[in-house]
This record gives structure tokens, sequence and C-alpha cells, in this order.
């Protein structure tokens, strides 16, 4: 497990098309830092063009941030589409336990299209491991935030849905149901970004896309990206500089990211 | 009314959670200005999810910037059911006046929903004073464009609507009908910003949210915060600096902003 | 032909307000590149408005980056509106060739509404000029991406609608079907921002609709100007900056430019 940096180069030498079904609060962030990692975004979320369109690409990124009924179908098709490519599709259920709506969306999404990566912070990777629409944010917030308590729940939705699941936060857990990886890598002002998480979720699609053989090491070497540009953002921020500087920081830091630099800065251990 | 800095401390200290319905244009920086300020964003506009989101949140900012069919019905169910609850509601009738679609749209949130506070340009606020769905832009520009013209103005609508009305322009006025406030904080290249009017009905939502006992100081609070940022994030412009970076620069000085530095710059004058 | 700087002051002198229904990825860098510029933006593309919008401005963009059933008739009211009273219309063809959807709303938009300037890149120019719903962005990169090629493209689709095309890439140009002219300016890293090809069509139709008499001159300004700013934003990149920093310097150079400066850093040929 030494090699997670050559995933970062692969991205750059396979520049995997994403198309993206995300929410329209964080989507031009994910879309620039699927080009700053070297990837290419597509963006598109009508029923009749979403299944065509993911298609055309090498990775499907679904995100229901700002789901609504006009684009749930889209999800679905598009899910549904890459499923039968054999391409891997990535869900991050936003919100998943605060509405009835998400909840069941997120749900019926793990029931009928086959992930390859699930992310999630975890309050929402417990609703989908609890299983229950009626479960609150204030609920999901008592679960035990230990990283074994994590990597508990992490394992158990692994095993359910046979995708590599991904529940970050102050640290950030990863497992397949047999392997598991803790990454310490992160600062506690990302909290404070706007869709750090989004852009996680999307950047963990672009490593699976070039990386198929390899989910598991993928989303690792994700999620320790993700963080490490993260410390480095907040290292370079001025004396003025804010969340609206991190935010840019981040992105900044991910396109010059390659796998030494990341294997300068990685963080993770493996279980 | 020396306490106005008070205010901007609670944010920080009760963190409240805001459901925005918001324009598609600008919601990424009105949700990372509500993290900035020390509030969290929800956004989520599905009829079906509007109102149990709201439920969950310590106050909702309702935005027609980019108003359509689908999420009319989501504002108006989301701004009952905080009224319900007693939580603060904030109208941005953005656009109002310039579509039939905009003046009737703000007219029936104003007959159906109880606001905290309306804040809009003057030629927003002239048309929901006005009634007429057939005012335009252009003649909106004639009202009496002074403070006392303005102010009088908003005294109307708050007297109209029980809420605290703000006007916003070159020079920013606020009233709840028997107090006023004349703001003198702001810099003319905001303007050159979009979405600074939206990220300011943000803030006041947070701030309202955080200050639910004293609406009017917290209306005041919000447009002196959000005048004194982006006069900070002028000063701060380097050589190269356009009107990206004086965007970016208002979300970091939000960030930066506490009571004691609010104090330090605030120029208003209570009437 | 010497006189294209006059026409970058005439966007301050005229300020033109701009209707825009385009895609929600990069919205927000459109409105702000439209206001760096000098002009004004509105974004309203909810069919009940579109048209009432469209009346109120100087100059409308259509953009179907994202384009979904209710956003298709917005555009084409919006369109046609413009077009009786006798008002620019830019079209962006975001994705023309990548679905069925988006190839036949492009021709649709095309016979139903007269467009000042059509902008897009090679595939998307080449699926209009074939007419075929069935091209895929694979086999319209075949396509001849000489400038001849491009050039012969650009002349074959002004000659058939009327508009002027532009064809951008790593070199662009731009035809009325009799004029033509190659441009030199931009930069190769501009390909990792996204929405630099929207951005572009924003700024055609401020252009245009402050010079509506030179539609061509107006076209082959914008594009000039969207190059140099990006070879300006790329000069300016610190040690850290990426393409969230090019993304921004982009937008914050054309804030700066003004007809002197442009005239400094233009590099186009007339043919």
């Amino acid at each position: 497990m030494t090699d997670l940096a050559g995933l970062v180069d692969n991205v750059r030498t396979k520049a995997p098309i994403i198309h993206s079904i995300t929410n329209y609060v964080t989507v031009n962030d994910c879309a620039n830092l699927l080009l700053a990692c070297g990837a290419s975004p597509i963006m598109a979320d009508d029923p009749e063009e979403a299944a065509e369109i993911a298609a055309l690409c090498d990775g499907v990124n679904l995100n229901i941030g700002t789901l609504n009924h006009h684009t749930i179908p889209s999800m679905l098709a598009a899910g549904r589409r890459a499923n039968e490519l054999g391409r891997p599709v990535v869900l991050d259920p936003v919100g998943a336990g605060a509405s009835r709506l998400r909840t069941e969306t997120a749900q019926r999404l793990i029931r009928e299209v086959r992930f390859a990566v699930i992310r999630g912070n975890i309050s929402e990777i417990k609703t989908l491991v609890c299983g229950r629409a009626d479960t609150r944010g204030v609920d999901a917030g008592e679960a035990d935030d230990s990283d074994d308590g994590r990597l508990a729940l992490a394992r158990t939705l692994a095993e359910r849905t046979g995708a590599v699941v991904a529940v970050t936060g102050a640290r950030d857990v990863i497992s397949d149901g047999a392997r598991s990886c803790v990454v310490s890598n992160g600062h506690p002002m990302m909290s404070r970004v706007t869709g750090t998480g989004c852009m996680l979720s999307a950047l963990t699609a672009a490593y699976a896309a070039a990386n198929p053989e390899r989910l598991f090491e993928a989303a690792c070497a994700a999620v320790v990206a993700m963080g490490l540009c993260g410390e480095r953002a907040y290292a370079a921020l001025g004396a003025r500089g804010g969340n609206n500087a991190l935010r840019g920081g981040i992105i900044d830091a991910v396109y010059r990211l390659d796998g030494q630099s990341f294997q300068e800065g990685a963080r993770y251990e493996m279980r």
C-alpha cells in the first residue's frame, strides 16, 4: 500500500471524463476541482439525456445536495447506464436523514444502482445503515464518533452494498468490508467551506475512474489528497485569508498535486 | 444602541442553521458567507422537503432571484412552516417590478408569510409599496432616492407588513416602522460584484436567527457588517484586483469580523 | 479594423443589460464577468417571464450547458422576443453532439431564433454544420482542426444562419461569411478552468449589445479580450496558483481592461 501516489498520477495520465449530477450550490467548485486533478467534468441532469451522457463518460458522480423530482430519475438513469457499461459510480448522500425525500432517495439509489464508492459524513452514513426514513440529523449525531465507531458503520454499509464506503469528518475512515484505512490529513477550517464533501466525492469519482481495478485504494487516495490539499491551502492563508481563500486554495493545491507531493504529505494508516 | 457589536458575536456563539431557497447565480457565495459569519447553510428547494427542512433550521432566507414554478411553492411552504415555529424569515424580492411573475410572487409571499426582515433595493421595495404588477425597473428608478425618500418607503412597508425593512444602495436605510437607521458603510465597487444583495440577505437571516428578540438591531448590524466588509475588501485589493477579488475579499472579511472589529468600523446613525 | 479597441470602451459607456439563460455550473462567473466588462447581468429562466425579461435588456445570451425541459421553451421565448425588438442574441451550443437533446435543441434554436453570434468549440460547431443528431464528440474531434479547417466551418455556418460564428480552441477563428479573423491570444491553461467558453459567450453578448451595428468586430474583440485576459491572469499566477486562481484572475483582468490595454496586447489577423 505504498503506492497510493501512483493512483494520483494515473488521473492525469488517463484524464477521465466524469459525469456529475450534483447540487447547484457547489457545482462550479466540483467542476474546477475535477479539472484541477486532471479529469474533465460534464454536468447534465435532464432525464432525457442523463443516460446518454453517462455512456460517454469514464465515471459518474451522483450527489443529492439539491435533489428534486426532475433530477432523481436522471440520477437513476445515469447510474444504471454506468453500471451496464462497468464504469464506477460514486454516491454522495447529502443530507440523508434530514428529510424523508433525501433518505428515501438515497436508499432507492443504493437499491437500484451498484456504487463503487459511497462517501458521506457520519450522520448520512448512519442513516443509510439504520435504514430509517425518520432518522433526524440530531439523532445521527449521537452515533459513536470514534474511529472504531465510524469504521464499524463503514464496514457494515460496505458489506451490504458492495461499495467502498468513506465516512469523513474530523478524521476520515474508509472500508471495503475487508480492508480499512484511517486518514489523518485535513484541517478543521475545511468545515467552514461549503462543498468540501461534494468536492471530495467528485475527486473520488475521478480517482476511481482512473483506477477502476483498485477502488478501495482510489477512495483512500482521494480522501488523503483532499485532506492534504486542505492543509496546504490553510498553511498558505495570508493575514486576511478566510474561508473563501481556503476554498480557492484547496482547488489550486489539487491543481499542483502530483504523486510525489502526495507521498510527502500523506498521513494514513491501513488496518 | 451601542451594542450592535454584541449581535455579531452572538452569531458565532449560537451558530444558527439557515435554510435558503435562493437563486442559482449567487448561491455558493451565500453559503460561504453564512459559514463565514458563524452560521451553517442548508439549501433545499423541492416542494416535498421544503417545510421539513425549514423545521430543522433556526431561520429561513427566501430569495426570488431565479424563481420558477417549482421553487415558488417551496418558498411558501418553508416560510409558513418557519412562521408556525416562530423562526425568523427573510425576503429578498430580487427583480420585483421587472416581471409580472416576480412582482406577483413577492406580493404573494408577503401576503402568505410573515417576514422578520425584507431587504431589497429601492426599485424592488417601491414595487412592493406601490403594489403594482406593471411597475418597471425604469419607473422605480424615479423614486425619491434621498435618505428620507428611502426611509419613507421602508417605513411604509414595515408598517404594512410588520417586517423590518432594509432598502440598500449607495447608502442604506432600515426601519421597523418606529425606529430608523441610516448606514454609511459600504463602497461603490460593491455594485460590480454579483450577489452582494443576496449575500446581505443571507447574512441578515443569520443575524436575525441568532438575535430573534432584536430583529431591528439584527438587520441594522447585518447591513453595517456587509458594508464594512466591503470597505475592508476594497482596501485590500492589490494592483491587479478586480470584482472577483472583491467578491472573495468580502467573504474573507466576514470570516474575520467579530464584535470588536465591527465596533471599530461601524458607521450608522439611529433616527 | 484598427479600432476594435473602441468597441471595448463602448461596453463601459453604454453599460448594456444582458439577459442570460445559462447553465448553473458557471453562471456566477458569467454574471461577474459581465459586471467586470461594464455590462449588467440578469438571469431569469422561467418560461412565464423569459420574454418579458428579454424585453428589458439590450442583449440575450443563450447557453445550453445544463438545458432542461423547463428552460428550453424559455430560451426560445427570450430569443424570439429579442429578435422582435432587434436586440442581439448569442448562442453557446454547449455539448451539441454529445446528446440527442443537445443537438436537437441547438438546431431548433438556430431554426427559430436569428442569432447575432454563435460561439462554440470545433466539435459543437461541426455538429451544427453537419446537422446530424447522431454526431458524437469523438467523431467531431476528427474534423480538420487547422485554422483553415475551422474557418471553413465558421464560414459555412455563418452563411447558413446569418450569424457571426466563432470557433474557439487553441486558436480562435471568427467569420461572418465574408470577413474572417484569426486570433492568437489565449493560454493553454485556460482549458483547465470550467466556463471559459461560457464566459466568452457572455462577454460576446455584452460586446454585441454595446456595438449592435458592428457585430463581426464585436465578436472579434470579445474573443481577443478573453484570450488576452487569460494571458494576463496566467502571467500573474504565483507559485501556488492553480486553475482557481486563473479563473478569478481572468475576471479581474477583464475588470481592468480598457481600450488602451486591449490595444497593447491584442494579437489577431483579419483575412
